[in-house]
């Protein structure tokens, strides 16, 4: 099944408000982790898998990228990226990462931000972009966390009061669909652990360069209420890898 | 901080009443994991950070390792594994492991066995190793995982029925001491997270070739009550790194 709540209005609207689609990359708490797992962009060609409104496919470019390739299966998204990250080095194109197809060896940098649990097959997919990346070429990408999904209702355990009390790890060897609330509509997301994550990689042939588990910095933690709660769980990862 | 718990006569006593005291590596739920991310061992000098009993020392002798130490820090383990794990290539020595020092390049396999996380330093722990190992060495080891280890209590959060509800994660980004129960006594132990039992070693120049996160297999479910909710939280993280 190829997910595109992207496409639905009230859910594309609420998705507008949120700092990361506001602000682009700053607007993003996990960006200044992310931003040091990039490799040099100048003179690469880069693909975007699930490039949303188009601003690391901007980035890419800015930094040197020869070509830029951004895909995603939202028309809206790619609307916007177009009104609103558009270069000559950037080509967007409307396609279901399940459906994309490119030849071998043809990229340097493959890039995904927060798209991979979206996708049911982490195994497939993987396969493919190790071909269409050259020798040396890396895969870049953040997916929500396994203990952020694990559970599935992806919200705190509140004590009596109301406070956040912990955070409920559950059912984390059962791998699969969890039907989540994000932005106030019901979203079908994919759970997977982390020797998944990183297995799936290593037999693939890639070599493991960076985990990263972001943490809020010191700003955020001064500037944004609540922001201190994002050291009591994990929620995302950050992996680089290199063919 | 030196913990050296199973010098405790009556920690002891507990410990020798475990699975895998009275049944070696088969009465530890890991072990069909950890075994098959261990190398040849033929010829080759190991290491053995945390040797308890001894059994993977023995293990080690028996596959065909020319030489084999294994230290610990408490005599009583020592005891043990002199009288039920000795052989002619085993030397057993006691030694906390902050206090070992071996020559540059002399093991071709570093192994631990769920001893690290009581390791206040796990970042010099790692720069000696890599140390000790000679090009192309392997370390392979196993840690309570940092879902097991981030909250701190180690028990499951129990519904008003007393049922397993689920497992908490808190804390996750405070690493360091956790006072946490074992055996009935209180044990130190240290959390760390994903980020730096995989990034630290990646600094330090390993190539990492296995992550996993060992769950029940078929027999186990079967044959002991209560296994299915080692499903439900992972306890264990396995990482076999080279050199």
């Amino acid at each position: 099944m190829k997910e595109n709540k992207y496409d639905n209005p009230s859910f594309f609207e609420q998705y507008g408000k949120m700092s990361r689609s506001q602000n682009g990359l700053d607007g993003a708490g996990e960006w200044y982790v992310f931003r040091e797992m990039l490799p040099d962009f100048k003179e690469k060609t880069v693909l975007d898998l699930g490039c949303g409104y188009g601003w690391h496919c901007r980035y890419a470019a800015e930094q040197g990228a020869a070509s830029v390739v951004g895909i995603d299966i939202s028309e809206r998204m790619l609307q916007k990226a177009t009104e609103i990250n558009q270069m000559a080095e950037i080509k967007y194109e409307r396609l279901a990462l399940e459906d994309a197809q490119f030849p071998f060896d043809i990229f340097d940098v493959v890039l995904s931000s927060l798209t991979i649990h979206y996708m049911k097959s982490y195994d497939v997919l993987t396969r493919k972009i190790y071909t269409w990346l050259r020798p040396g070429g890396k895969f870049i990408f953040s997916v929500e966390h396994p203990i952020f999904t694990a559970e599935g209702s992806q919200d705190w355990v509140y004590d009596a009061q109301g406070n956040r009390s912990h955070w409920a790890v559950d059912r984390y060897f059962y791998e699969g669909p969890r039907d989540t609330s994000f932005l106030g509509e019901k979203v079908l997301k994919y759970h997977r652990t982390f020797d998944t994550y990183l297995n799936t990689l290593l037999k693939q042939g890639f070599r493991i360069l960076e985990v990263k588990e972001p943490m809020p910095n010191d700003i955020m933690l001064q500037n944004v209420p609540g922001m201190e709660d994002e050291l009591r769980r994990p929620m995302m990862l950050l992996i680089s890898v290199e063919k």
